[in-house]
């Protein structure tokens, strides 16, 4: 077999082994809080059965959904992001600055294609989203934590680190962060785009939660405070819409969406027709304003329920957030517990959460006594009998420590 | 704004510059023979309208269509490309070594990815698909052509050129091959499979036409033939039943396979797994046999009408091929006329036609003139039209030029 290339190497992390452990726990009797998937119960069928049928019927929308399409996506659907989802959040938007994708991490691995070199730097944060640090790795880009606090990344670690690194790119999530449920706050949002502006930096703002909020004040995204196109906004469909359709979107500079037009090219052509048809009848329709509502009134119950069971069931020295949105919340243990040991006894109590030790790039046994819990797709009453039994597992292992 | 990634400095190829004609020519009149899309009326509309109307109402099917997926594809699909297009073109398959990716040219991608390291070589036919040199170059290999003749791939060639520049791999379009029309033969398939084990050298065996045979025998893909695990075979969807789904496959060795897994996790985790459910049912239904004539039956005519068009309108000394499928033939025009200067004639004439000379690697002015001539989405009467007008503007050209 020819040699495989070396940006392959990179590409055994922890978070596949883990993944491994998570597929040999299966079974329909484990209450998983470990994956990301939004709830299923959720999703549009009805709608789409009635306007997948009227589309498939009308002989020239029809051929059109079948056809090729464009690499920057469908005209209809980038009106609808530009005007559904970025300017009630305050970003002034029009179609051509929008590049439609298959899925928000697709923009990602784009972004790296268009900008990083081998060796370059890129400052993430602590916890951050490990399946981009494994697109960030894969080519061969160095990651480094920037110090966090309560409400997220720390605007004096990341200058100072900005001056001593020279990284090409920040990656952040700010709004109810993947993993630790956390939201960055106006000011530090304000700061990161003047850094970025300042030291010719590239912030990537990861934001597929944003709509998801169930307490707090709305803010607006990094890139509102934007002036030199310096922050690349990624978005997604997968929790407002449907994981499963495979649609992201992202609103960055003329210059860089030509680059990631040229990219996306080279990738595949272009995103499903079909799909992005489909999902942008469904907000021409007037479907959305309804359907989030639902969303966020049944994962704000979920919230709460998890929130209540983590402060009832877990032990006292437990540290939380309380997440204002998004699907999840992050745990610190007290004492020695190693979670990802935990989760190895996990089966037997017939319940499964994700380690923390994954979501650190600084390795050390950062974490290791943290977990990520996700409760948008466990109902309140699963929730109830999964966290009990989480609790009496952490109580048995803290016992065996002692 | 930071600096692009060295891979993007090689992205402004002839190709683009074409494309970018092209789309100043569009206009309702203009007849265009230089696309590659199939006929929007051979897409199964009706069908998918059945299919849709039904998943989506059966509660189960319809939340899993919208669902997160599987990086490697949904088990119901890869079971289809097993059973209705591997197995009856003599490839054993099973579904653990096929893996479903965004279109065929996903496939490129994926393997540049886990294979290609900057320098690398990767010899190409000559004329070759643009398009994939493209994502080569964007990778930073080094393409280098082989000869061809009338039988396409000259076999000493291949092998004189592995020995002198140890290529990662070798890409070929075996059947109907875009742009020439060609059909590689048995014995050379045979002999490509035997380099590629022998030298060790990947074949990456790109075959989105083989389904599309309107004359002549059946061939086994160079995959057959391959006892090592050294070809990969690249499919797709787009031909046979939607270019607009964005639905391709490869089938390679579990190794290969294992690799490719974490490349598309890293690429946009999986395909849409609504998509990959409307096609499998398509197939499971058992629409497909009767559709595949449909699709046959109409091609056939317009091959027929383009080759009976271009023995009528266009010059003597004209030199063309005779394509057994797909949906382009080749044309060599006599004289000194540069097809690249005609296309920029033709939009008074009202037809378009893809230039020969992007499709060569070599540079050096090979092509300049040729052209490739698609036959896939004019109607037989259009084709007549179309061509008499491109007879008209050559004649009017070489007048010109004399």
């Amino acid at each position: 077999m020819p040699k495989f290339a070396q940006r392959m190497t990179t590409m055994e992390k922890s978070a596949r082994v883990v993944e491994k452990l998570f597929k040999s726990m299966t079974s329909p009797e484990t209450i998983s809080f470990g994956g990301g998937a939004p709830a299923k119960e959720l999703f549009p069928t009805k709608i789409l059965q009635e306007i997948s049928y009227e589309l498939f019927g009308a002989p020239q929308q029809g051929q059109r959904m079948l056809q090729y399409g464009s690499p920057e996506g469908e005209r209809e659907l980038r009106e609808v992001v530009a005007q559904f989802l970025l300017e009630p959040k305050g970003v002034c938007a029009v179609p051509e600055d929008i590049m439609i994708v298959n899925g928000g991490l697709e923009t990602m691995n784009l972004i790296c294609q268009v900008f990083i070199d081998p060796g370059d730097v890129i400052l993430v944060e602590s916890p951050t989203f490990v399946h981009c640090v494994e697109i960030f790795e894969m080519f061969q880009a160095k990651c480094v934590a920037v110090e966090s606090d309560e409400q997220g990344l720390c605007m004096d670690d990341v200058e100072q680190k900005i001056r001593e690194l020279h990284p090409k790119m920040v990656y952040v999530i700010p709004t109810f962060q993947n993993p630790s449920g956390k939201t960055l706050p106006l000011e530090r949002r304000r700061k990161l785009a003047e850094l970025g502006s300042r030291y010719d930096v590239l912030i990537l703002e990861d934001d597929p939660y944003r709509d998801l909020r169930y307490s707090g004040e709305e803010l607006p995204p990094i890139q509102a405070f934007d002036a030199t196109g310096h922050t690349v906004l990624a978005g997604s469909f997968s929790k407002i819409f449907s994981p499963g359709a495979r649609l992201g979107y992202v609103h960055a500079s003329p210059a860089i969406i030509a680059k990631l037009y040229n990219a996306k090219t080279a990738t595949n052509s272009q995103t499903s027709t079909l799909i992005q048809l489909l999902c942008a009848e469904f907000f021409r329709r007037g479907y959305f304003p309804a359907h989030l509502e639902r969303v966020i009134d049944l994962y704000r119950e979920r919230r709460d329920v998890m929130i209540q069971c983590i402060d009832r069931f877990f032990p006292a020295g437990t540290r939380r957030t309380f997440p204002d949105g998004g699907l999840f919340t992050w745990v610190e243990l007290p004492g020695g517990i190693n979670t990802t040991e935990l989760l190895e006894q996990a089966w037997s109590y017939q319940v499964a959460f994700m380690p923390g030790e994954g979501f650190f790039v600084e390795g050390n046994g950062k974490g290791t006594n943290c977990m990520r819990l996700s409760f948008g797709n466990v109902s309140p009453e699963n929730i109830r009998v999964g966290m009990e039994r989480l609790g009496r597992l952490i109580a048995d292992a803290a016992q065996g420590a002692n």
